[in-house]
C-alpha cells in the first residue's frame, strides 16, 4: 500500500504545455508591446497552466508558517537564544511581527504551525498544534530526526495544504520560525548538491566571525559524521534538516498535487522546496520564488530548482515575508492577463510589420 | 522677480539626518534582527525623513501619466505608428492599459495629462488637458523643443504636484506615454552625461536591428547638430526631450518641493528625474526607483542619480506600470516601521551580546 506521500508524489506531472500557450496567446494580444510586462508574464502563464484555468481570480491567500526548535543551536550556531522560537510564535499570534503586517498589506491569512517548539502552547486562534517533536536533535551529534518523525513532519504539511484546497486558497505561503534553523538549511543545500560548507553558510540573524566558523564547522561535522545519502532526499532532511524545513517540503508537495500556486518565502522555506523537488522533479512548476535574501547560498538553491526570484531587497528575516511582499505582484501578475484590453478591445494599432 | 520654478528649486534641501535616524532607532527595535528587512528598511527610512512625521500613514496614491507626441518619430525610431499615443490615451480613460489594472491593484489612482499629444482630446474624467504643443519637432532636424515651450511643459508638472499637496497625496508615481520617447529619453542620458549614444540607445517598444542602428544616429545627429550644454539641463531637455519628460520632470520638483515622497517609474520618466536633479541635486532624497528596466541606459540613469530600484522584473512598458507595482512595496515597508511590535511590547528576547 502506499502511503499519503508517495500518493502525492507520484500524481504530480509537469504543467501543461497548452495552458501555458494559451496564457501566452493573450497576453501577446494585450495592449502593451509583446514581452514587455517581463516576469509578471512568465508568472501569470505558469499561475494559469497551474490552476488550468485562463482567467483565474485570485481570492484567499495563506501564509503557513512552520515553527520548531533546533538542537544544534547547542553548539552556538545563532545570535538569539532558542527561547526566541516560542517567543516570535506568541508574537505571532498577537499580530506584532513583519509577518502579521506584511500578510495583512498582501491580504493574506497567517496560519501557525508548532510542528516542533520546546513550548507548550494552549491553543489559539490562528495556531495549529502539530508537534512531532520538542525540537530537533542536535545534527553535530547525531541524526537530528529519525526517518519516522520526517516523515509525520511531511504529513503535517500535506494536511495544511489539504485544509488550504478545502478552504478554496488561490495562493499558499511558506514560511518559518526556529532558532538555529539556517543551519539546517545549508547543511541540506550541501548534503544535497555537494557544495562546501562554506559556501553555503552565511550569517542567518547576525553572528559574528567566529560564530560563522564555528556554524561552518558544525555542518561539515553533521554532514561527515551522518553521511546522508545526497540521492536520498528524506534521509538528508532527516539526518541534517528541521521539523519545520519537513512541514515546508509536506506543504509544497501537497499545494502542487492539488495544483495550488506556492509561493516559496526565504532560505528556509527554500530548503524546503530543494527536498521537494528532489522527491519530484516536477513539483518545480508549481512554485514561485519570492526573493533573493542575503544568505550566500540562496542564490544556488534557486539555480537548483530552476527559479527566477520576483524581488531582491536583501531580506533575511523569514517568517513568510518575503513570500507576502512576492504575493502582491504574483496578484498583479494575473490582473495583468485578465483585466487588461487587447489591442481590438481598446481600437489601437498594432505595430507596424 | 523669481519664477516659480526657480522659487520651488531653491527652496528644496536635503533630507534632515535627525528624520533618518528617529526612523533608525525604531527599526531597531522592532522584533527582527538588526538590518533584517534590507531595502524595506531603507525605503521606510527615507519616506519619514521626506514627510517628517515618524509615523506615517499611507492614504491617498495618485500616478500622474504624462502623454506627448514627438517630432522624432519621423526617422523611423519606433515600432508603433504614432496614432498609437493618443489611442492609448483613450485606452487609459477606458480602463484597459496596464497602468489602469495594475494601479488599481496598488489602489492608486491614474490622471492622465495630456501635455502635447496630436490629437484634441472632449474634456474626461480623469484627463486633464495642458497641451503645450501638438509633439515636439524632429530633434534631428533641430531643436525639439524651444526654452518657453519646456518651461511651460515644467510648470504643468509643478501645477499637478500642487493638485496633489491639496488633495492630501502620501505618494505620488510618474508615468507616460509617448510613441517616440525612448528616444528622446535616451538623447538626454547622453547629452546630460557624455555616454555615447550607443551606449544609452536600445529597443523602445521592440524594434528591429536596423531600427536601432537608425535610432542612435539619430540621437547622435540630434546632439551634434543641437549641441545642448551638459550643464545646462534646461537646454538639454527643451533641445532633445519631450514635452511629457518635462512635464515629469516638473511633477518631481513640485513634489520634492512639498515634500510628498515620488515614485520614479521606467526609463521616460527617470530621464525627467535627471533634468530635475541635474537643477538641484537635493531632490536625490526625494525620490524612489521603482524598477530597473530592460532599456540598456536605465542602469546608468539610476547611478546618476545614486537609487537602487526596488524592482526588477524585465518590464519595459512605462505608463506608471513599475511605479504602480513599486507603490505597494513602498506602503509595505513604511507599515513595517509603524505597525510592527518592538522587543519590549512582544515580550520577545534580544539578541546575545
Amino acid at each position: 500500500m502506499q502511503t499519503s506521500l508517495e500518493k502525492r508524489l507520484s500524481a504530480i506531472l509537469p504543467v501543461k504545455e497548452e495552458f501555458l500557450s494559451q496564457a501566452q496567446e493573450r497576453l501577446d494580444r494585450l495592449t502593451k508591446p509583446i514581452g514587455s510586462l517581463g516576469q509578471l508574464e512568465d508568472i501569470a502563464r505558469r499561475y494559469v497552466a497551474i490552476v488550468e484555468n485562463i482567467k483565474p481570480v485570485l481570492g484567499r491567500k495563506i501564509i503557513y508558517t512552520f515553527a520548531a526548535d533546533h538542537g544544534v543551536v547547542a553548539e552556538g550556531v545563532s545570535a538569539y537564544p532558542k527561547e526566541v522560537t516560542h517567543q516570535m510564535v506568541y508574537n505571532f499570534l498577537h499580530q506584532g511581527a513583519g509577518i502579521n503586517v506584511l500578510a495583512r498589506h498582501a491580504g493574506a491569512e497567517v496560519v501557525v504551525v508548532d510542528i516542533g517548539v520546546d513550548h507548550d502552547f494552549k491553543p489559539a486562534a490562528g495556531l495549529v498544534i502539530r508537534k512531532i517533536a520538542r525540537g530537533t536533535r542536535n545534527m553535530a551529534q547525531g541524526p537530528a530526526l529519525s526517518l519516522p518523525e520526517a516523515l509525520r513532519a511531511i504529513s503535517v504539511g500535506l494536511e495544511m495544504a489539504d485544509q488550504a484546497q478545502t478552504a478554496g486558497t488561490t495562493l499558499v505561503g511558506t514560511g518559518d520560525m526556529g532558532i538555529g534553523n539556517t543551519t539546517a538549511s545549508s547543511a541540506i543545500l550541501s548534503a544535497l548538491t555537494g557544495l562546501p560548507a562554506a559556501e553555503a553558510t552565511h550569517r542567518g540573524t547576525g553572528i559574528d566571525d567566529a560564530a560563522l566558523e564555528r556554524k561552518i564547522r558544525t555542518i561539515e561535522q553533521a554532514i561527515q559524521g551522518n553521511a546522508p545519502d545526497p540521492n536520498n532526499p528524506l534521509e538528508v532532511l532527516a539526518k541534517v534538516g528541521g521539523l519545520e524545513i519537513a512541514g515546508i517540503a509536506g506543504l509544497i508537495i501537497g499545494c502542487a498535487f492539488h495544483r495550488i500556486p506556492v509561493v516559496v518565502d526565504g532560505f528556509i522555506s527554500t530548503a524546503g522546496a530543494m527536498i521537494a523537488v528532489a522527491l519530484n522533479p516536477a513539483i518545480r512548476d508549481y512554485l514561485f520564488a519570492s526573493h533573493q535574501s542575503v544568505e550566500i547560498g540562496h542564490r544556488f538553491m534557486w539555480e537548483y530548482l530552476g527559479q527566477k526570484p520576483i524581488l531582491n531587497l536583501s531580506l533575511r528575516l523569514g517568517e513568510g515575508t518575503g513570500a507576502a511582499l512576492a504575493m502582491s505582484i504574483i496578484e498583479a501578475a494575473v490582473k495583468v492577463l485578465t483585466e487588461m484590453a487587447t489591442f481590438t478591445e481598446a481600437g489601437v494599432a498594432e505595430r507596424k510589420s
